[in-house]
């Protein structure tokens, strides 16, 4: 079996000002990985005639699929739609599927003039449809190759991916299986992992690939491997990923792809708990990311974002004298506020933070970093202080939030 | 004068799974930019011997400057440096500040073996010092091209950007003065703002360019310029970029690089305002976006997240009369949710959010993507009903949370 090659090409003068960060190519790619392709190259161009022809010809000599995104819009800088025309020696068309599109999109709104050039598509493509915007997809074949070009939009682009160039791809291709599997892990760092689970991995099968992906307080840990029999490549992964789970049952959080908000969901529901947050300084994020998942209203109450003093008194009962005896980022402030929290929300458990998480406001005693997180309910309550180092306001914000949620998640778990 | 042309080569295998998201790319385009460098293209090749020299080949015919970051660890599977003292026909040599460096990273710990590797260094480059880390840097030259090696890890690479690797090219070559300004506005569509700014796009000089940057609700314009003398191409800029926002007034949020919550701070700080949140859908996305500007506790008080009606009753005070005959999703209940907002977190201004964002909870009466905002003071209060049109919940979340934000500065703006 060959293995299949890809490139990856961006258009765009906002990505080589650096602007805009690529996030597509990382998608694109995992994507393509996870059928048994290679996206051995990315290339990123800017908005230039001459430089997107002659890097569609070299990435097509190199490479079986050539996937481009970007200049698709309706903009005079969108030169990708003409430019294919001509690379591929065709004419544009106007497309009903892509003119109802738009006329579904925008309802009784006016159709600006320039949107109707978004219905016109080269006649020699397959089009490929776009429930997300105007733009649509185009599939073109020459001297064995494709290529697909698709918006730039990421919510666009992933759409044509996963519901069309994926599909279509596994049907042209011969491929290998691709399977892996994640374990999800929180509370412990990619080297404490590593000297929990060194003999494991020595022993793996070369075939089988481990991974550390971690993030902020969390660890990823993904096996993959690939094989040709579907059935015996799948047997002998889920036996090694069993392996690896069993020496890390204590900071597994879920290990079938779920998120940290994800399995706290289905835990609270499962168990049929409820859950309120009093945030000071992540200020509605932990809320925020526990709501992410579809269907959170089973679960969460409600929080209080309790920023000032006034609101940490008023709101949610701390008591005067501690916020001056202690602080308002303290072990007893916390409690209070897990307490007043349970109290005001009524929820069976309450999640509370009070941190610095700089770059101001940082002091000899409790520099900026300094993060208390309590997690209760009406029987006990657990706090923690966290010590961050990151000299970024923004990855503070995450890591507590983070932390918190695990802190709940253990919490939740460990209520029988 | 020559515009100078880079590359920007990064290598590693992580890149291409999709794993690593590239940021370095957009920090070193950024830099490169900064002082009049055009880096025209980025590629990522993976940990191939072969495509590695392939594509140095390849984007030293076209640049001026190869940038290439990765590969550099003391690990097997790292070959950049082998592949360099190869390709310039060099051999390594023991660097003593490199071997200082490694001492002096390491301290009293044991040095491993594979680590001493990390002193050695190609004969014929121009070694860059490492502060943050034990991989040196590697400048070479050859037929006028100029090839710069730098670790992958984001925070070493970044310090010998700006060090050593800005300075010396300055020297170099002789550099255009690069300038942009940006606009930030909300409220009207890419198209919409193209159809007011048209005539203004037709009329600017062939050097100046226009780029839409669109974000759910915003659309970023930049004026981007370059030429020889500093003072005249920062007067046209500027006359240019006037122009342009005397079209925009009335949906301009900043035009000084500002987000929206930067803004926003700047105002209710100017206008001595306090704001604070009371959320349903949004669940403290609202309030932890306006948090995310450090110096933010000088006008956020706080905020509730009024998940439950039970929340939205015993916090905010919204009838159960007016829950039961609108709902939670209408304007009624809005209304009431900034006001008990302004009671409960006693701050000048409140913003209310209840909506739903999906994929569950529509009706035909209130779809998915029907979602209330309030804004108000005790002296009036203004309400909208958007219809979002995502089919993804975090979509809706965005998009939810950027017309809030809108309309509250939009408020605040209007108070004299």
């Amino acid at each position: 079996m060959k293995q299949v090659l890809a490139s990856i090409v961006t258009i765009g003068d906002e990505l080589l000002i650096g602007q805009v960060i690529d996030t597509n190519s990382a998608f694109i790619a995992q994507q393509l990985n996870s059928i048994g392709i290679w996206a051995h190259r990315r290339v990123a161009v800017g908005d230039v005639w001459d430089e997107i022809w002659e890097t569609l010809n070299q990435e097509s000599k190199i490479s079986d699929i050539v996937l481009i995104t970007g200049g698709l819009g309706p903009t005079a800088d969108d030169i990708t739609k003409p430019l294919l025309c001509k690379y591929f020696n065709t004419a544009l068309v106007e497309n009903q599927q892509a003119a109802d599109n738009i006329r579904n999109i925008f309802q009784e709104r006016e159709i600006p003039e320039r949107i109707w050039g978004q219905a016109q598509v080269p006649e020699s493509c397959i089009p490929i449809a776009n429930k997300r915007g105007t733009a649509f997809g185009m599939w073109f074949e020459q001297n064995k190759k494709i290529f697909v070009s698709m918006p730039g939009v990421p919510y666009e682009m992933k759409g044509m991916i996963t519901d069309f160039v994926l599909p279509e791809l596994s049907k042209r291709y011969e491929l290998p299986t691709i399977r892996y599997r994640t374990l999800l892990t929180a509370g412990k760092g990619e080297s404490a992992i590593n000297e929990i689970i060194q003999s494991f991995e020595d022993a793996l099968p070369k075939h089988i690939k481990l991974a550390y992906l971690p993030d902020l307080g969390k660890v990823r840990l993904r096996l993959t491997t690939s094989g040709t029999d579907a059935i015996a490549t799948e047997k002998e992964l889920d036996e090694q990923f069993e392996k690896m789970k069993s020496l890390l049952t204590d900071i597994t959080v879920s290990d079938n792809g779920d998120s940290m908000e994800e399995a706290l969901g289905k835990i609270l529901t499962e168990k049929k708990l409820t859950v309120g947050t009093a945030e000071s300084c992540t200020a509605g994020n932990i809320a925020h990311t526990i709501s992410s998942v579809s269907g959170a209203s089973r679960y969460l109450l409600g929080g209080i974002v309790s920023y000032s003093n006034e609101v940490k008194h008023n709101i949610l009962g701390v008591k005067n004298e501690t916020l001056a005896q202690y602080g308002a980022v303290s072990e007893q402030t916390v409690r209070e506020m897990v307490q007043g929290c349970l109290d005001a929300i009524q929820s069976d458990i309450a999640v509370a933070v009070s941190g610095i998480l700089g770059p101001d406001g940082g002091s000899e005693e409790k520099p900026v970093g300094t993060v208390w997180v309590g997690v209760g309910s009406k029987e006990n309550i657990v706090t923690k202080c966290l010590h961050l180092r990151y000299n970024n306001r923004q990855r503070n914000m995450d890591a507590t939030t983070n932390a918190a949620l695990n802190m709940l998640f253990m919490y939740v778990r460990n209520i029988h």
